[in-house]
Parts: C-alpha cells; sequence; structure tokens
C-alpha cells in the first residue's frame, strides 16, 4: 500500500484536520493586509469612526448581512461535499491549501491581471503560470534554445479551446493575406516558406498549408526584408494597412472565402469524446458546426487512428483546409488518452506532402497528469518503468507514447480548476510557439518591433498588457497567484504533483480489481461490465439483470440503484454513503461496431438501441453508465482494515440487492422510462 | 455636506476600520465549514492524523508554503492600494464587504456554476443575480407582464460584449433558416413576422430585418403550427436538422453568406470610445474588423447622433444587415452618457420603415448608476428632480433621458467588477427578451418543447445547465454569490446603492469645482482644461504651460506633472501622495473637428497634432490628458478642515509650480518625447 503521508499538509482535509493551520495562515495574511492599509498615510486618520460600530444604522446593517451570509451558508452545505473521500462523483475534490491561501490573500488586494498596471505583481506571475506549465508538457521555455512557449489563465478550458482554433485561424490565413497586400504593393519576399521561394510563386493552397512556424518565420523575413529594402515609413504604414486589412480577422469569414474561392472554409477535427465546448468553439467563432468533424472511436474511448486517417487524406486530395485536429488527452467521460504520437505522426506526414494543420491537444482534464512523467531537477521525459513504479497497468504503452508526444502538439488546453487542485476560475491555454501572438496581438506593431530580445524579462514586458493577447478582458490576479504559488510549493514533476496524480491512478486500478471481483461475485444476477478499460483516474461500469435483454430495463434498473448515489437537495446529505456520477452513451455518438460490442457484452439485444424511442418497456436512445472520478486522493486510506473503495463497493453491493428484490415484487416498466438527459 | 455615515459598514476601510467585524466574519464562515466537515460521517476518522503537524516532512512543507506566500504579501503591497481615497486611478476601489465574505465563503465549497449539480446554491442565485440587474434597468422580469429578461455573470465585459453580438447574430440570421427548410419541407408558415404575412412571401432583406421579439415569435408560431399540422414525428425531427444545418452556426459564416448573397455580411455600429474589446467581438466572432463601423463623438464625448442616423440610413439605403449598434454607457476613459434615447428613437423609426438592429448597451462602467434612478419600493424611475437632489449638475436632461431609455435596448454589458464594488472575475450579460436562448442553446430542443410556464422557478429550471446558454463553461459560484449578497444587502435603488453611486457623482461635481478654481488661480502661468464637462463620476484635464503652442512640450509637460502621481515598483509605495491615471486623444481616433476645439482652448497649434511625428519637439500623434476615476466614496471625508479631493488639488499646485521651476531652468526638449504608449 501507498504511503499517503506526504498528502497530509495538502488539503484542508475531510475533517478539516489542518483547520488550525489554515485559520493561523488565512488571519496573518488578513492582518499583514490590515496593517498595510493603516502603514499607508497612517496620519489621515479614519474615515470609519471608532463609534460607528454603536450605531443603529451600522448595527442594523451587519445584522442584514449577517443574515443573508447565514442563509448562504446553509445552502452551501446542501451542495456535494467535494472535499470528502465520499464524494466520488464529478471531476471535484479537496482544494490545495496553498492555492486557496494565496487566492484569498490575493483578493483582499483585487489585482486585476488585464494589464500590468492594474496587476503587478500577479500579471508576470501569470506569465509565469504559462511557463510553469509548457515545462510540464515538453515545451521549450529557454530563450537560449529557440523558439520558447508561452501561456496565460483564461476562465475555463472553455475559453482556452476557443482560443486554439482562434489563434490558428489567424496564424493560418495571414499568409494569404501577407501575399496579397505584397502583391498589391509590387513587392516581393524571397526565399520564405516551406519551400524558401519567393512568396508571389505559392499557390493560395500552399499558402494555407505554411506550417504555424512557417508563419512565425515568414513574419519575421517580412519585417527584415521590409526594413532592408529601406522603404520609406509612409509606405511601410501604408502595407502593414493592406494587410491588416486583407486578413481573415480584417474581412471577416464571409468577405475572405468569397475572394479566394478556390480555398473552402476550413474543418476541425476532434474525436466524438471531445467536450461541447468544441462544438460552441465552431459556432461562436463563425466557422460553422457544419464543419466540425468527427472521428469515431475504439474500444477504449480513444480517437481510432485509421478513421482519422483516412478523414486527412479526403480534405487534402479534396483541397478542402484543415484547421485543427484535436486530440483530447483524458476525456471528460471516462479520461481516455487519444493517440497523440500518433496523430502527430499523421500530420508530420501529411506535411511532408504539402498539407498542414495544427494540432490542438484538450487536456483540461488530464494535463496534469504529464506531471508524472517529468523528472526533478532535468525536467527530462521519464522512462516508462519509472512512471509505472507502484502501478499496476499504468501507463499502457499506448498512453506513454501519447503523452511523451504532447510536446510535439501546438497548443493546449489545461484546467488548473480541474486535476490542479485549485479554486474556480482557473484555465489555461498554453501554445508552444511564442510568436503566434502577433498575429492575435490587439496592437499590430509587428512591421515596425525588430528587436529581438527573448529573455523572460523581456517576454514579460513585451506580454504585460495581457488583454491585447488573449480573448478575455478583465480577469481575476488572485486565481493567478493561487496557481503560481501552489506550483512552486508542489511542483509539477514525478517527485511532487505527480505523486498526488499517482495516487489517483493507484485508486482507479484498485477499484478496477474491486469491481471486477464484485462481477464475479454477483454473476449469477447481474452482469457488472467496465465497457472501457479505464486508462488512467475515471471509470465507468453498466450493470444489467441478469436474463434481460432490453436496454430499457438495464437503464431503468441502473437509475434506480443511481438514486442513491445521488445529492438530494432535499434531503440531509448526512443521509448519503456515497455520491457518485453517471453517463450515457447517446445513439449516434457512439459508433455503432462499438455499441454493439458494449451491449454484447452486457447480453442486451442491440435493436432496443435507437434514436427514436417508440417502445418504452423495451427501447432506449442510451446507455446509462455508473462513472466515478477518482479524485479526492484518500481513496485508499484504510480504517478497521477497509478503505474508502473497499466500502463504496460494498455498499454498491447492497444497493444493487435491494435494487433486485424491488423488481422481483414489481412490474418497474409501468413507470416512465426517463430519456438520456433527464 | 453629505452624511457619509451610512457607508461605515460598507467596506473593510482605508485604515481597515472593520477589521474586527471582518475576522469575525471570516472566521465564522470558515468554521462553519470546518464542522459541516466533521459532520458529514464523523465515524470515519480523520485522514490526516494528530501527530502529522509534528513530522518533518509536513513541517518543511508549511514553510516551504508560508516562505512564497509571504513573497507574495510582500509584492501585493507594491501593487496601487485601491483602498486608498488617495487612489484617484482606475477604475477601482475598495471592495463592498458583503460580497468579500460571500466569494470567500463560497469558494471553501468551491461550486461550478456551470450546471446546476456542480452549483445547487448558486446557479439559481446567478440568475437571481440576472434578474436583480435586469430591473434595476428597467427590464421586465415579471411573468405575468409578459416577456421577461434574464441574465447571468460573466468573466468580464469583454465575454459580456462578445455575448451581445453573438446573440443578436444567431437570432438575426434564423429566420432565413427557417424559410430555407420551410421550402425544403413544403411547409409554410402562416401569418408570422411584422407583417402577419406567410414566412414565404418575404424577402431575404425582410427576413434579416425581423426584429429580436419578431424572431422569438416567429419561433414558437413555428412550434405551434408544427405540432398543430400533425406533422410526424420522424419529419419533425428532419425538420429541425435541416433548420440546424442552414443557419448561420450550422453553415459558418462564409457558406452562409456564399448561399445567401443578396445579404451582405452585417455591419457593426459602435461610437470611437467603445472599448477595445468591440475590435476583438468582430475579429474573434469571424465577422471582421472591417464591418466595425464608429461613430463620431460630440464636445462631451457622446456619440454624434446626426452621425448616427447618417450612417443608419446609409446602410438602409444599400441595404447591408446591421448587427447591432452599440451605445456606451460611461465610456471607460471619460464616463460619458451617449444619447441612448435618440439611437432608441432612431431605431425604432428604422423598424418602421423595415430596417431593424439589435440596441446593445455597453454599460460595463456606467450600469450601477442605474441604480440611482429606481425608486425602493415600485421600482419605477425617477423623476429628474429626485436624482438630481444634493448634486449640481447630474442628471443633465440629456443625461436622464439616455438613462430613462436604457429599458428599450435589447441587451446590456454591466461589470459588477468595476462599480458595483465587487472581486474580480464579475461581469454581467443582460437580454430583454429571454426568448433568445432558444438561438443559441447548445442543445436545440426547441421544436419539441412547446411547454410555456413562465414562472421563474421553472425558468430557473430550463436554464439550471447554465454552460448550454452562455460562452463560458466552468464558472466560479463564488461570484454568483458574492453579487447575489450584494445586491441583497445593498438593493440597487436610489436609497441603497444608488446613494454609494450618488456620493462619487458629487465628488466629481466637487472635483470639477476645485480644478476650475486651481485654474482660475494659475492662469497667468498654466492653462488647466477639462476638455470634456464630466458628466458622472470620472474627470480628465490638460495642462499646458502658459505661451506655449506644441503638442510635444505639453504633453512632456504633462507627463513630467503626472510622474508623480504613477506607482513606481522600485519605491515604497508609502513615498505617494496621490494617485492618478493618464489617458491620450489619439490622432485619428478623435474626429479633427473635436481636437481643434479641445487644442485650441489649450492654446495649441493644432498643427502640431500629428499622425506621424517628424518633429519630436513640436509634434505629437496624442494628446496627454490627467484622468481620475473618482470611486472611492471617502474623497469628502474632511479632516482639519480639508478634504481628499482639496488636499489632491492643493498637491497637483504643488507638482505644477514644481515642474514650472524646473523647465525655466532647462531645455526639456533634449530629452526624448515619449510617444502614446510609453
Amino acid at each position: 500500500m501507498m504511503d499517503l503521508g506526504f498528502l497530509h499538509p495538502f488539503f484542508l482535509g475531510p475533517k478539516a484536520e489542518n483547520q488550525e493551520f489554515f485559520e493561523q495562515f488565512l488571519l496573518e495574511f488578513l492582518r499583514d493586509h490590515a496593517y498595510w492599509r493603516k502603514n499607508f498615510h497612517p496620519a489621515d486618520g479614519n474615515v470609519v469612526p471608532t463609534s460607528a460600530p454603536y450605531r443603529d444604522h451600522y448595527l442594523q446593517f451587519i445584522a442584514a448581512m449577517r443574515k443573508e451570509l447565514q442563509e448562504l451558508s446553509a445552502e452551501l452545505k446542501n451542495a456535494a461535499p467535494f472535499y470528502s473521500p465520499r464524494y466520488i462523483g464529478h471531476m471535484n475534490s479537496d482544494l490545495l491549501l496553498p492555492g486557496v491561501i494565496a487566492e484569498f490573500m490575493t483578493m483582499m488586494y483585487n489585482p486585476n491581471n488585464v494589464a500590468g498596471e492594474a496587476g503587478p505583481a500577479t500579471v508576470p506571475r501569470e506569465l509565469e503560470v504559462g511557463w510553469q506549465l509548457a515545462r510540464m508538457f515538453g515545451y521549450n521555455t529557454d530563450p537560449e534554445m529557440g523558439t520558447t512557449a508561452w501561456g496565460h489563465l483564461t476562465s475555463g478550458g472553455t475559453i482556452a479551446n476557443y482560443e486554439g482554433i482562434w489563434n490558428f485561424r489567424e496564424v493560418k490565413f495571414y499568409p494569404i493575406a501577407l501575399a496579397e497586400a505584397a502583391r498589391e504593393m509590387g513587392f516581393d519576399f524571397e526565399t520564405v516558406g516551406p519551400e524558401r521561394r519567393n512568396l508571389s510563386t505559392y499557390s493560395k493552397w500552399e499558402l494555407v498549408n505554411f506550417s504555424v512556424a512557417d508563419t512565425v518565420e515568414l513574419l519575421a523575413a517580412a519585417k527584415q526584408q521590409i526594413t532592408a529594402s529601406g522603404m520609406k515609413p509612409n509606405d511601410v504604414k501604408r502595407f502593414k494597412n493592406t494587410i491588416d486589412r486583407e486578413t481573415l480577422v480584417g474581412l471577416g469569414g464571409a468577405a475572405f472565402f468569397a475572394k479566394h474561392q478556390e480555398i473552402p472554409p476550413p474543418k476541425v477535427i476532434v474525436p466524438i469524446t471531445a467536450h461541447y465546448s468544441w462544438d460552441k468553439a465552431l459556432k461562436i467563432l463563425g466557422l460553422g458546426l457544419n464543419n466540425l468533424v468527427l472521428v469515431k472511436t475504439d474500444k477504449k474511448m480513444r480517437l481510432r487512428i485509421d478513421h482519422f486517417e483516412s478523414l486527412v487524406a479526403q480534405f487534402e486530395q479534396e483541397q478542402v483546409p484543415v484547421l485543427a485536429a484535436v486530440g483530447v488527452l483524458g476525456t471528460t467521460e471516462f479520461s481516455s488518452i487519444d493517440p497523440i504520437d500518433e496523430m502527430v505522426e499523421i500530420r508530420e506526414d501529411a506535411y511532408d506532402r504539402g498539407f498542414y494543420f495544427g494540432l490542438h491537444i484538450d487536456a483540461a482534464w488530464g494535463g496534469y497528469m504529464c506531471s508524472l512523467f517529468r523528472r526533478e531537477e532535468t525536467n527530462q521525459f521519464c522512462e516508462r518503468e519509472e512512471v509505472r513504479e507502484d502501478l499496476r497497468y499504468f501507463p499502457s504503452q499506448e498512453t506513454y507514447d501519447a503523452f511523451k508526444a504532447v510536446a510535439d502538439s501546438d497548443s493546449i488546453t489545461v484546467d488548473p480548476h480541474k486535476l490542479g487542485y485549485l479554486p474556480y476560475p482557473c484555465g489555461a491555454f498554453v501554445a508552444r510557439n511564442m510568436g503566434v501572438i502577433d498575429f492575435i496581438s490587439q496592437k499590430a506593431s509587428y512591421l515596425y518591433d525588430i528587436k529581438d530580445d527573448r529573455s523572460h524579462k523581456s517576454q514579460i514586458e513585451k506580454l504585460i498588457n495581457l488583454g491585447q493577447f488573449i480573448l478575455e478582458g478583465s480577469k481575476p490576479g488572485c486565481a493567478a497567484a493561487a496557481a503560481y504559488v501552489t506550483h512552486r510549493v508542489v511542483p509539477l514533476n514525478k517527485h511532487h504533483f505527480g505523486r498526488l496524480v499517482k495516487v489517483t491512478i493507484k485508486q482507479c486500478e484498485y477499484f478496477y480489481a474491486k469491481i471486477t471481483a464484485l462481477a464475479a461475485e454477483l454473476e449469477k444476477k447481474v452482469l457488472i461490465k467496465i465497457p472501457f478499460f479505464p486508462e488512467t483516474n475515471i471509470i465507468c461500469f453498466a450493470v444489467n439483470v441478469k436474463g434481460n435483454d432490453q436496454l430499457a430495463l438495464m437503464n431503468f434498473f441502473g437509475r434506480r440503484v443511481f438514486e442513491r448515489l445521488k445529492i438530494n437537495r432535499f434531503k440531509p446529505l448526512q443521509m448519503k454513503e456515497f455520491i457518485g456520477s453517471y453517463t450515457s452513451l447517446v445513439k449516434g455518438k457512439i459508433s455503432d461496431e462499438l455499441a454493439e460490442e458494449v451491449l454484447g457484452d452486457l447480453e442486451i439485444n442491440s435493436e432496443t438501441f435507437v434514436v427514436d424511442v417508440v417502445d418504452q418497456q423495451r427501447e432506449a436512445d442510451h446507455i446509462f453508465l455508473f462513472r466515478h472520478s477518482l479524485m479526492s486522493p484518500w481513496l485508499l486510506h484504510r480504517w478497521e482494515g477497509r478503505n474508502y473503495i473497499d466500502r463504496y463497493v460494498d455498499y454498491l453491493r447492497e444497493l444493487i440487492e435491494d435494487e433486485l428484490v424491488k423488481l422481483s415484487k414489481s412490474r418497474p416498466m409501468e413507470k416512465k422510462v426517463p430519456k438520456a438527459d433527464d
């Protein structure tokens, strides 16, 4: 058994075990803040007189405030107890204390990270968080070693996903705008692009297949060649304005593609398991949901590489640009890991043939798992055996290869407010090539700005007015402080943060074994199946009553069992033994082959899995699954000989047995069978 | 003089005067939270043993954490002291205590308002905040009275602005998609749209000029007529899919406008004073910056209605759709109030002629000023005289009329983290017609869902999975709790929140008088001019040396004076007497007529105001202005006979005199004159 001792000071604790030092820290920094106030022009005296607290209106205000706050406090206690090891539902847990304290302390100062002036301590820390994350992913952050990465925080993964697409779009269609402007100005750029030819000699199709690095270099070459040409300042300005007008952001999608009819609007390729924010991204950015292309998944809920490859081949052949392919590192429902390495390979091969697309990793959930693969001193990627220590299955060779290839992507979404154990809101976007900022900046100074000092200090100076380079505007400096302090105290490598992550994976392996054992034990009465082998730290299973072959009944039975694992805000929380979550495999969203397999294992007639339910007694449009995110790190804590997982599985057995008894006594189908989203 | 007593319990206070009860509340709710934890399955025992705090690794962790936190605390103290009445810079101030305490309390529970399951107490409160704000703006929130508003929080005003445009876009182009799908299905809708004709009889130009209300009604009629027709479920589904495919979000902008070539891509009209997030909106949403149309401003930095009207007429005549016009209620640089009432009128007239556009109010800054115009019991809009009480100029008739017309807009951006005195991040988007959500929802259930219970309770149920209806995904429940509790304790009407707002405006009137007096006093040495009469609570002024007619020197002198009003992170904060901010009127962004007038008053030769600076000794591309946001409510607090504004103006006199002496001794132009953005 793993020693969980290292975790003792990390969290407030399920029983608020660390309350004492938490209080102590909060008071220390609260008072520190208060004395800061008192020490700024002390002679000014008080604006709130010392007599104020004895006045009626003051006391009434305090009383009214207390009433509202107590009501809020009471209602908050009906929420799910994320801090408890008995909460094994969604991707929530107790929070890392360094983050909570830093967040609270900083909130009192209330910095705004939209610009350095409003967040002088926290904007540089936010950029440093970007580099901390980038290093964990294997992106280069050392200016001496060439192109560096950059990253920043967002309100969440959804915004980070939008930024991925937005960045790719502005970079991808820039060469066309530059070529257009150059033609208009009667100027040409020499030995640029992947083939080192004059810009004017590239076809539009070639121009939309420049890589991110090609385009960043193209811009640098353009600056240099314009400067070298001795062009007059007014002409440089006219050049710049022409480019701005001709870009996709200038013209808008409609006018841009109307002007360049040879180039159809671009596609974005994601696995069917991708989060719904990808739908939103295509809609909101005006790219069109019809241009979102879904890739089928395999038996481990990983993107099917053969299908991906054939889609790439198809678009290449049809000369349809692909803006981006998205690999998911830890799907939110199953925590499955897409084959990033194979996606990288296909991407590289395509680029060699002159067909390029960006590769974005949606690691909102799984991003922090990368810490488990990094050595402390050198930040080197670990050997598989090093990672595997103490674990049974993780990482499979496929998973290992996928994690290793993360460094070859162009950009990454990661949510410190998920597996980073930090408070909301804390998402992040990280890009491998900092050069992209010149294409999205609100102040397009790029044709003038030819100085090239790339130290972190000068990078911070360049990015200090952060709102110019990101989707959002005003943003909380306290989130940056929380992430920064946490990453300093619990560094993102296998010896620190990685150990915490490892505990969650270890728990999942144990959980898998226990559920498998329960399945064997109950095999005469029910079929318990784990449809997708849990690669990391989320596990799903389905329960069918032995002898039943109708999906509607299986779902009904599952929901009845689940009823007691679900928060009910009208009943005291204390009545709950454990809290879980569920997910649904929806007809049409899962491939027929895969559904057939899953249902086959459960001895369900796959004909009862339908798009349009006609016979509610038999059919359903979804497959109900129990789902557990094993994020609480205390699940293997044992007392009286049993840990939380043992106890949960015992409880589950009890629930199943109970419902079997009830089922045998009733005709459950008399009730309305709920639909996927109820 | 106003009595500031009512403010005594509102804030922690510039000298942390309310530290005692702040500590007391924080500890109360921290402990309340801790005991909640202890009371969930108490028998489970501790996972952190009581011996843990005596172990080495535990103590090392605490020590490392303290080091990082202390470093953070130290750096935070170099930031601007937002809480102090000596801070009269940007739009920052001390925070309302109910909000800070609610935020802190809720953060410990860490709810996620993406969905009710993750934020059962805070999602309903967030929607309630939307209605609180809507009521303040005069939108209907009573289901009995017809169409109701809805609103929600965002990470900031930037995101809220994007949502405004996004909502308008999806609604505006929906009728075309519906008509297209109906044609394909061989179905027609009867007596719909502004002219109550069959849908098939409308031209595309007419279809893009349906109002928001028309389109919401159209959708309701479509549902009803499809249901009444007895169409088969499969056909209904096919119909629905066809609509989805044909919408702008389905096709994407490029394919949509390629298909409907009669309709050019739409314009968005904003005043030149609009925040740069509007540029970002057009870029990110793929609409194209070239389609952002800027309206000139008048001598009060208000949108010039004649120019606006002529633009509207032009687009109508050219048959170019206008997605939205944006009026700014409190520009971020000058706090000027656009003539919303006249914009409404022009919009209504245009609609009567068959030309429609949405009207969005960017009230990020000024939104909370609306509280000053609402009566307590009835929420009625006050008479001008009621608002004016205690004030000298505010509200001018124009300003009053503008505020009154806010209720006639379609949607509003407001930032509780600005004039709402709440911590970051807390922006908000409010829409007058809740029907818009059917056009932006991620689950397009609209053709089925014909139940029409519109009580708030059922509206909360409908919106409980909030992430389906907004731009963001995961979002902090603590921000919702902070805004909700604050609005409950300090309600949004003239007797509560309005009083706080009034203090800020009163301060500005006093400030105006003092600066005017200073200008008279120093008129032989310098010209001090207030270029734009301060309508609300931000004031700008320029200082020129008497006898100088060159802009470069004026700017240089202003910057030298300002140097001592600026935070310098390498010097102790305590050395600062006052902290201000500045802004620049940039050549090309301000109209030539207006610039001529402003410079004339300052006796500057307007030929020295140029786009491309050649002679740095004389010319500049911007006009430097001192800018003060008077958000701290303590500026009129007086001791030893003088208040903070008196003291600031005295200090300013001193700075000016000092710099005049220095100037007379040197040739300042030997130094490099800085540019607008230095």
